[in-house]
């Protein structure tokens, strides 16, 4: 059971957080919690090392950003103990949950479980500090953003949980952000991939990494809501699910900022000149699209960048303006990426065309396409989006009845 | 050097005292640093134990309290590599800081400091988490309220250090309380029985049990100011104070309570039977006056305990009023007790007489008496407070010129 920041928010929430688990204990079941940091407050210690050192060693970061998720481990375990039932917390360092050496984004190599399993034995709860590990020299690493729910996943795998219930402030995956389609239904079940691609093309609910690990072990995850007992989605291996919907899910995107390069010299390695210096500048570039030149000379190049990495980006460019041999740079930091998710497309033609129809039926202009096998993703002005989401929701039937 | 929490209480305070660590390090000094938590924070941390559980696990307490000091080792280790010094935080568990397991106010075992050695060799400063260690069950522990005083001093004793300076929001320790007495003067040196004596008597300025540690190291302590360069007191053995003043300083407490039986009888064992049940209930007895009866068959019976224990004290010699045999008990929170400390008091007669004497002269009435070594003690209405405080700094001559 693992609780997001915002359901341990504060004292009172970690003892509702803390009934849930009682209730899961006197149903009979053997249950390890993984806990957030208090809503803010890694936000806060992340500010703190920001100011006190621009360049900040990740080491000393990791070691004060890991203290949010141990306070809560604590707050937990009393708040079980008060309730009758045995538990104790485990910072990372104390399992241990045994990381790499990368600081501030370090990925979990394994988590010694005997313990735990032997305390299970005598009925006592673990209550396990999240986003923290040991590294291999003996100091607190960090997950990066978000990862107490690849803690959780990574709990739940090594000890061969039948389930790892993230409890967060949704009460479940939905066809889309219901915010903008008041249509939008939660979805029952829905496998690893299309949770991945959904994850990593804007859904917040859960981290990707934890999606991969669940994955990877075949760990079946539910997310659910800490503040009702509706019950959640399932996300689980693709032969779980009896009927696949074609599309699953439509995301979007906002942090997305587009490029676009003028009368490129059309000649080899002109992508290398324009995408090397970037990649050099740690800029992930995610959409391409080249226009064939009708004469073959001259090309026009559009790209997506991280929107925060825009102004960088445009700086490299410009320093290698001779070098590529563009005319102009316009820059577009007003788009969206909007996504149509579905593992059904693989047996399923004509979902692109069904998405590109929609949109130009509304007179939505696409300015560049990237696809997967089970996901077609659109770039449009940024002004477009809640009209984009709904009329795809809609052509899908995603609608709620 | 040790930052208490007024000096760590911000990004900015922190940055202040690394600035002194900083200046430390470049007059060629090697420096372990120890932190405490950022003012108010381990009072929140405490107060969530609190509420979460009436009955708390005090293991689990540690884990949460312990990450205060935490945050700011990493904090303070930030703030020195951004001034280019070479730092790195240590937690309690890392160096270790052994304790035994008495969780909440663990006492320290010893402090396994070859590997700070080392690198002060290679210019790294220590910054280490104080007021936290490891117990032998291999779990956090705290050494109770203001333990980072003592986790100073015996990183200071391990390391075998020149000096251990106590940075503070006072200057140093003075002859009394400048708030009572304007003309309260600095003391330059101080023996470690006095500094002992005025920390269980009432000054706030360092925990008892570091100078108890210091006191048998032979640490070296000066209390200082983090917010001016003035010197502050040295805290020192007898030998290094060349002219012993008869008595060093003038101390209050006000959270004492006196409780007074009327007419017990008597016989032998009736101090058993009045204090034992107060020692049962962990209450503890402080000054203690008998009236010699004029019959010898009856005899009142005053003492005092801390003003917090008043009400379970009352209730537990209710319940025994008929095994000791007292007529009637009478109660009194509006005490406060004052002391004159000094070791040249061991070599100088008329001590006490001369603050009987002073008190009597103002017509302040003296309810109880207690005496040591190098103290004298007596406990006066708390309304004159400040009048004893005053007359008995000028009657020593421990005003300022």
């Amino acid at each position: 059971m693992k609780f997001g920041g915002t359901s341990v928010a504060d004292v009172e929430r970690i003892t509702n957080a803390a009934r849930r688990v009682a209730d899961e204990v006197r149903d009979g079941n053997e249950v390890a919690v993984v806990v957030s940091a208090m809503a803010g407050t890694t936000n806060q210690l992340v500010e703190w090392t920001r100011e006190i050192s621009a360049l900040h060693d990740a080491r000393e970061y990791d070691a004060v950003v890991a203290s949010g998720e141990q306070v809560t481990a604590g707050l937990m375990a009393l708040a079980l103990q008060n309730m009758g039932i045995s538990a104790r917390s485990w910072l990372g360092w104390q399992l241990p949950v045994r990381t790499d050496s990368v600081h501030g984004s370090a990925r979990i190599l394994g988590i010694d479980t005997e313990e735990l399993i032997r305390r299970f034995g005598e009925a006592q709860v673990a209550v396990v500090a999240g986003f923290q590990g040991l590294g291999p020299d003996g100091r607190v690493t960090t997950l990066g953003r978000g990862g107490t729910d690849t803690t959780a996943v990574a709990v739940a795998a090594a000890l061969n949980a039948d389930r790892c219930d993230i409890y967060t402030d949704v009460d479940g995956v939905y066809t889309t952000d219901p915010r903008i389609v008041t249509a939008a239904r939660k979805i029952d079940k829905i496998t690893y991939e299309e949770m991945l691609e959904m994850a990593s093309q804007g859904a917040k609910v859960l981290q990707t990494r934890s999606v991969e690990v669940a994955m990877n072990h075949h760990v079946r995850v539910q997310v659910r809501s800490s503040f009702s007992d509706v019950p959640g989605t399932l996300v689980v291996d693709e032969d779980e699910i009896v009927e696949q919907a074609v599309v699953s899910g439509i995301t979007y995107k906002s942090d997305e900022a587009k490029i676009t390069l003028m009368a490129v010299a059309d000649r080899p390695g002109v992508a290398a000149a324009v995408f090397g210096p970037l990649a050099d500048g740690n800029i992930n570039v995610d959409m391409i699209v080249q226009s064939a030149s009708p004469d073959g000379a001259r090309t026009d190049m559009t790209f997506t960048v991280p929107r925060g990495d825009l102004p960088a980006a445009e700086e490299i460019l410009s320093k290698q303006k001779d070098d590529i041999g563009f005319q102009q740079m316009i820059a577009d930091g007003d788009v969206v990426k909007v996504s149509v998710i579905g593992v059904g497309m693989r047996s399923h033609a004509g979902v692109a065309q069904r998405m590109f129809k929609a949109l130009a039926d509304r007179g939505i202009n696409i300015h560049a396409i990237s696809t997967s096998e089970i996901k077609v993703s659109v770039l449009i002005a940024a002004e477009y989006t809640e009209l984009a989401v709904r009329t795809l929701h809609s052509a899908y039937g995603l609608d709620a009845a």
